[in-house]
């Protein structure tokens, strides 16, 4: 029987919203034209918004949107535990098996730590996971038996390495990579073959607001908790899947305004902003919004929903994981 | 006890994903990012996206996407029933309380013709407010009393009145319009406080493409099907609430690439699309798809979730109904 691709992406999407409906969340409906306050850690991949020819129709440099995140942060202390289902857009320019321009992401925020945190990934990747096995035959999905065979091995509890013992493990086998080195696609692959072919955590990365006495290579999102335990170190995490790489980035979150907008200022996100024509006031309502009502401690992820796809189909270029790819190359 | 407006959202979306599963529908990932097959009748109102300060970074103009219609129709004949769910773009230079520059919509396409279009509408909507009603206590959602005595009066089956009958009673009513105008949104309000303030179809409207013998000032989508029995007419339905008036629109589908295709050229948004450096080549995709794989009878709608909510919570401002209000002079 041949692979329904659009029946399994159904599929998938249908699992997504039973576990987050089943675990209390509330769905947000944030929007994806914004200013500096939707960019991930790259503001340069930032498609920039006209009307009418007009750059500035807004009044303000107007992006389209990489991550909900701060609209969701803002509403953790009311709801506890909220999502958003949408789009992302980056200018990537690269056409390959691994890039898109535009992709769905799901994305959670909840009152809890970072631990409380990956019990939450590794709950949502494996119902998704488990649907699939459970309904593949009733539903005709058309998934190989040797998959469904292989996804049956996907744990439940995913194996957890830090940054810092990813680097070594890596040196270990003769991969030339220093400390603060970004992990690249052939890294993370490395690591996942080494962990039985099976999703992995890398948490604990280097904080590029901490003083390492050397520039250091990996960039994060400026609004994740430093790790006290291991200074130097943010209580991030990126899950890694089997075929696609990085599918979810994670962190606990700062929760005082004025950490926040100390980090946000020290980021070199920001530097670049600032040559973009922007400035903190891009972030002005998350830091109203943080002053007026206070926030509570928190952590979120976003789910790449077509690498999560991937990594299910067992699918080795992104491209057959989407119903319309989306690349530089193929604007439809 | 307050109305808790984010919790009634959620509980809408969660009603509305219940129904299409429950309906057989798949959910289809399209892309946001298009060229001007992603627009709906009026070209004037898309955004355009540049990456790097480049508008022409794709090769091709990018528009923000107002309908994925076309990208639903493309999967009716292979999966029957299909719906998408993300923004909708427009850019509307009105601050009001009736117009957004992004709201959220769900949009179907199926099998069926115009009378099982109907029957679709009015079930999905119905459902969502019945959802409302029976979990407005239990879930602590906030809505007065009154607004669930008044939601409980909504019927299952919605009153229906044709384009030239609503043209007849405006007049009877001493409105001064013309047949061929548009229906401005006083006009729904006054038909639908004529059908006892409930939800009302508006159905057969002009057919612009069609020669009246005068200009009109009606614009419809060119992919509608014209209506046999009522020549000049097309099979579209305009669905009015109260509250918030027009909230879905729908039509029958052209099948026929020849038909499609002609209709498009001989529209005004074409007219302008061209003007805008457009070329039936932005629709190039469409037309190869339905060549190769041919179509079958088929109907769809796009349900604007802001103006159901509206309706639903029984505001007099979409402003109330959304969480994060998107316009000209709100961008955050």
């Amino acid at each position: 029987m041949a692979l329904k691709r659009e029946l399994v992406i159904s599929e998938i999407y249908k699992a997504a919203r039973e576990w987050l409906y089943d675990n209390d969340y509330l769905e947000l409906i944030t929007p994806r034209v914004v200013r500096a306050s939707g960019a991930c850690e790259n503001v340069n991949t930032l498609y920039t918004v006209s009307a009418n020819g007009d750059s500035n129709w807004y009044g303000n440099t107007a992006y389209l949107s990489q991550t909900g995140q701060l609209f969701l942060e803002a509403h953790v202390p009311a709801l506890k535990r909220v999502f958003c289902d949408g789009p992302s857009f980056r200018a990537e320019g690269t056409v390959d098996a691994r890039h898109l321009t535009e992709f769905r992401m799901i994305e959670i925020e909840l009152a809890t730590n970072f631990d409380g945190l990956l019990d939450q990934i590794q709950g949502f990747i494996s119902h998704l996971v488990s649907h699939i096995i459970y309904v593949n035959q009733s539903k005709n999905l058309g998934l190989s038996e040797e998959r469904i065979r292989e996804l049956k091995t996907c744990p439940r509890v995913f194996s957890q390495i830090t940054y810092d013992d990813a680097i070594a493990k890596l040196q270990a086998f003769g991969i030339k990579i220093n400390w603060g080195d970004d992990l690249k696609h052939t890294h993370e692959a490395l690591l996942s073959v080494a962990y039985e072919n099976q999703p992995i955590f890398i948490t604990r990365f280097p904080d590029p607001m901490w003083d390492h006495g050397k520039q250091i290579e990996v960039e994060k999102f400026f609004n994740m908790s430093p790790d006290k335990e291991h200074p130097g170190r943010v209580l991030s995490c990126d899950c890694i899947l089997p075929y696609s790489g990085e599918a979810v980035g994670s962190a606990e979150r700062i929760a005082d305004v004025e950490t926040m907008l100390a980090r946000l200022q020290n980021s070199r996100m920001f530097k670049r902003l600032v040559e973009m024509g922007g400035s903190v006031d891009d972030f002005g309502w998350y830091a109203d919004q943080l002053r007026s009502h206070g926030s509570v401690p928190h952590a979120g992820c976003g789910f790449g929903m077509s690498r999560i796809t991937q990594f299910i189909l067992g699918e080795h270029d992104i491209r057959n994981a989407v119903s319309f790819p989306s690349n530089r190359a193929t604007l439809i």
